[in-house]
C-alpha cells in the first residue's frame, strides 16, 4: 500500500522501467523495493531521486558501510519506520554485524540525549568551536 | 552562558573536579567545554553523563571517528547548533577530512528528504525488511 | 482504537453533539473521524480545538486546497501517519491531483533536505535575509 | 527583530491593547512579551491564541508549574531557544528550584534517548500496553 | 519482535537477569517489557540504560508522576508510539487520571503550536529571558 | 561564516561559476546567497542540489508562490532559521502579503498543534483514510 499505489515493473512505462532496472543491477537484485514503486507515478523524480541516491551512497571518501550507517542514525532520529527497516537491512548487506548495530544505537541515542541537555540548558558555543571559515 | 552558569574548575568541587580531570586527561586537552560545565550543578548527572558519553564513544566494534560522524549526522537532524559545531570540531580531530565532512552532509540531506518522502507517500515495508526477531 | 476510547453520537453529550454535528455541517459528511471522538472526552477542548481548526483552515486569504497542502507538508515533516492519512484525504476532496500531490513531496523532501544542510554546514544568515521588523 | 516587527502597546488597536491588558493582568506584569507583539499583525489570531494559553496554562487537575515543565520540555525537544528562555523563566517564577530544573533535563535527556533506541531496534509494543478504548 | 529479537529470561545469561530481576523488583512486576528484551543483546547497555532510567525516573525534587508525565510529552513531541503507549500505562499506575492527561495533552499541543510561531516569526528572544548564567 | 567558509565568485572554479552564473540568471539577482557559497567545496554537490532545487521549485502543477509557502511551512516545522529567513524573503518576492504569511503561520501552528494530539491519543487511522493504492 501506498497513497498513490505502487507501479510494478510489467505495467511500468520505458522510462521508469530503465530506473527499475538499473536499481536491480546497482543492488544485485531482482526486487524493486516499495519506495521506488511509490516513486514512479512522477517518472522524473522516480529518475533524479535514484540517481542522486545512487551518486550519494556509492564508495568514495565514506565507504558505504559507513554510509548506511548514517542513513539509520537519520532515520532513527526522525522516527522513519519504513527507513530503518530498509536501511539496517541494508547495512547487513553491506557488513553491519550485531555489535555494530549495537553500538550505533547507543551513540545515536547518546546524541539524542546530549543534544536536548545542550538546548535545554542554553549552553553558549566555546569559541574554540566557532565556525571560522 | 548557560541556564545556571558555569562552573569553573577552581570553583569546582572535589567531586566535579574528579569528572573534568578526567575529561581533561581522556580527551588529552586542558579545556573543560562549557557543556561540562553547565552540567556542573547535578553533579551525579554530570558524572553519569560524562561515563556514558565516554564509554560509548571510545574504540569498539565501529571506531571514534565513525561515532563522531553519527553523532554529527544525529545533530544535524536535530538541528543543535551547539552539538554540530562541537562534534565537527571533534570529528575533525579525529580525522575528518573535508572531503568527508561533505560526503557525510550529502548521506545527511538524502535521508532527511527520503525518510519524508516515505512518509509521504504512506510507503507500507516490504515483506523482506520486517522485523523478524 | 484511542487512549481513552471514541465517544460515538448516541453516547455523547449535548455539547458534544453540538460539535459533531458543526463538524458534520461545515465538511459535508455524515461522519465525524476517530480525532475528534478521541478529543470527545474533555468537551472544552473539543470545543476550542474544532472552532481554531474550522477558523484556520477555512478560506482567507490562502484558498483552502493551499491550506491542506501545508498542512499535510507539515504532517510528512513530524511523520505523523494519521495526519498524513487524513489530511492527503482532505486535499484531495478540495482538488488536489496526483500531479500535485507529486510536487507537493518534491518540495517537501527538497526542503528537509536542504534544512539539514544549512545546520551542518552552519551558515551564517546572509545579512538581506536578516529580520528588519 | 520579528519578520513583521513588534507592536508596541502605544500603537496598538483597540482590540489588541485589549489582549496585552489581559496578559499583563493574568500574568501580573508590566511587560508584554516579544511573542504577542509579533502576533499582533493579526489581531483575530493573537486573541485567539492568548485564550487559548491562557485557559490550558491555568490551575486544573494540574498545577501551573507541572504545566510549564512540560512546556519548558516540549520546547526542549523541539529546539526552540525563544520558548526554552521564555518558559524556563516563567517556570523559575511559579517556583522551579534549580534541584528541579536538572531533575527536569535528565528526564527529557532520557525520554529523548530511549524514544531512539525504540524506533531504532523496532520493539513492537507489548499487548499489556495496546490502546483499548 | 525487535531487529535482533527479544531476550527472554530463560535465555538470558546472569548478568541480563540480574538487571530483569531488579527491573521487576522496582516496579512491583513479574513482566519484563520489551525494550528491555530488544537492548538485552548488549548487556553493558541493557544495565547503563537500566541504571540510568531508574535513577532518573525515581522520586527527587520531582515525584515520580510529573516525571512520567514529561516523559509522555517528549514522547508524544517525538512521535514514538511504543513510548507513548509504555509511559501513557506507566503515568496511570502512579495516578494519572483522565483528567490529568488531557490537560497534559493541551500543554503538549500548545506547546508545539507555539514552538513553531516563534520560529516562523523569527522572535527574538526578550532581554529580560535572556541567559544570565 | 560556515564550517569550511564561502567560496566567492572571484575564487570559484569554472565548474562553481557555470552554477553560480545559473542561480542568478535564474532567480533575476547579482547576489548568490551564502547556502551556496557553503556547498560549492564539493561542486558535484554544489551542481546536483542546484538542479534539484531548480526544478522542483520551478511552476509546474503548483504556482512557485505556494511552493515557497510549503518551503517556509517545512522549515519551520524543522526550526531552520536560516531557511526561515531566506524563505520567508523569497516567498515574499514571488507574492506572499503579510496576511498570507499569517495565514500560514496559523495553519503551521494549527498542524504542528493536532498532529502531537493525534499521537498523544494514539488515534487509529479512520478506515476511509487507510492508503488503497
Amino acid at each position: 500500500m501506498s497513497t498513490l499505489g505502487f507501479i510494478e515493473y510489467e505495467k511500468a512505462s520505458a522510462e521508469v522501467r530503465a530506473v527499475y532496472d538499473d536499481i536491480m543491477a546497482t543492488r544485485k537484485t531482482t526486487q524493486v523495493t516499495n519506495f521506488w514503486k511509490a516513486l514512479a507515478h512522477d517518472p522524473i523524480r522516480l529518475k533524479r531521486t535514484w540517481e542522486d541516491t545512487k551518486q550519494i551512497m556509492s564508495a568514495g571518501a565514506l565507504d558505504p558501510l559507513v554510509k548506511e550507517l548514517v542513513y539509520v542514525a537519520v532515520s532513527v532520529t526522525n522516527q522513519c519506520d519504513y527507513c530503518i527497516a530498509a536501511h539496517t537491512a541494508a547495512a547487513r548487506k553491506k557488513g553491519m554485524t550485531d555489535a555494530i548495530f549495537n553500538e550505533l544505537m547507543a551513540v545515536v541515542g547518546l546524541a539524542n540525549q546530549n543534544n536536548r541537555l545542550v538546548a535545554g540548558h542554553q549552553v553558549e558555543i566555546d569559541d574554540q568551536f566557532k565556525a571560522q571559515g
